[in-house]
């Protein structure tokens, strides 16, 4: 049976999603539970990596159970041996031909930043930039990047990929008032970093570091040390990962 | 010069705000950073304790400096000492008469609850409950508990105030979706625990546990064992403290 898993988890103390040697990983914790109760090794195959330190509310997954248990009945199982910073939301059965990965159209990311003078206590897996930014600046500088492009300018070292040729469907500025603004980034697909390399260079836009002018020449360097500095991983947030016939809230636009 | 600092903790680590032998509070780590900068012994008067556990986005305080420094100084200063958990948002002069305790109006509490099969990973200050509970019940349940009344029933024990009588001014359910509830309280002073005997009574009622109708009947009884069970103190925030002059959002209602 195909199982299919929503999970939501905070990255803080996390090596990422993909599992390594030693090291935490979402990934590794949900295998290790689901092969204590399968008594083999499965693998769970997600929608895509989030960087150490990357928070999901929505990552997907799936993963091929012989148990026999009802589809529904994983999700309060991973739950129950799970630490409390990762949660399944749903499991739910597909069919066989459903991959998490190659099946996914469109990824929702949203980036958080908060740029006021004191940093918050309750909430702190946003960006605390006490600085000011020119935040008209940083929306006008979004457009540039959106549409069918070269990214490799804004892709991270060592990335195992055969083209930086991605589409960008969505870059906007949402201001969530007393000092919150929020990126919801929308695209088919998103190179190692990207996002974050994005984020940097439009906040470097808006510090006056740069102009959005210079972006175009950014992209045709194909220089990786042309763009902005990566922002930081905790500020960053997998929201959503659309597939085909997916009932879609309005607000995830696309 | 008298400095009114505006504070947001997480309640998580600390055993409330009240000052303990050997024991972290937040009045003890803003004091203990005070009395450093002053280089002598100072007080810091909170308007209100609040539990161990319990979260505040709006604690208000009040201390006297003999320090010479520009009030707004303060903010930063006790930022760069103080744990990420606490938060210093505002540091303001006030005349010398401003007592944080004395002078409040009101005070606004929050108390959420996540009403869903999963609980989050990304948000743990909320006391998570996957059983049904029927909400237009608790809604209902609510207008018996506003206005003047006597609430030793819903006074936690040792409590040390010479009367039990308060007025509380607003109980009031907000649906957040996704499973997210909140209900926001207003009242001129609350007893030690009450807010969460309160939450915790409204929700026995919520779960078929106890009805509505007996409300009058627990008020009477004048004994805690009447009512609820007390709510955990990880679900609840003290959001607000209203002073007279106050430029007071609309939405905060009073």
């Amino acid at each position: 049976m195909n199982i299919r898993l929503d999970i939501e988890y905070d990255g803080t103390d996390f090596c990422g999603w993909q599992r390594q040697q030693d090291r935490p990983t979402i990934q590794a914790h949900i295998e290790d539970v689901v092969a204590k109760v399968e008594r083999r090794k499965v693998t769970v195959f997600g929608a895509g990596r989030t960087d150490s330190g990357v928070h999901a509310k929505g990552q997907v997954a799936h993963f091929d159970s012989q148990y026999g248990l009802p589809a529904e009945r994983w999700r309060d199982i991973l739950n129950t041996h799970l630490p409390p910073s990762i949660r399944i939301q749903r499991a739910t059965e597909q069919p066989e031909r459903f991959h998490a990965q190659k099946d996914a159209l469109t990824k929702i990311y949203e980036y958080r930043v908060l740029n006021r003078g004191a940093a918050s206590a309750l909430d702190r897996r946003v960006l605390f930039n006490p600085t000011p930014i020119d935040w008209d600046k940083v929306r006008a500088a979004l457009p540039y990047f959106v549409g069918y492009r070269d990214f490799a300018s804004f892709q991270g070292a060592n990335a195992s990929t055969k083209t930086s040729d991605r589409t960008l469907l969505k870059f906007e500025l949402v201001d969530d008032g007393d000092g919150y603004y929020r990126f919801v980034l929308i695209g088919t697909g998103f190179l190692k970093h990207m996002v974050r390399n994005l984020v940097g260079t439009v906040l470097e836009i808006g510090a006056g570091k740069r102009k959005a002018e210079d972006i175009p020449a950014i992209f045709a360097s194909c220089d990786r040390r042309k763009a902005g500095r990566t922002a930081p991983a905790h500020g960053l947030c997998l929201v959503r990962v659309n597939y085909p016939g997916d009932a879609v809230p309005s607000q995830a636009g696309i």
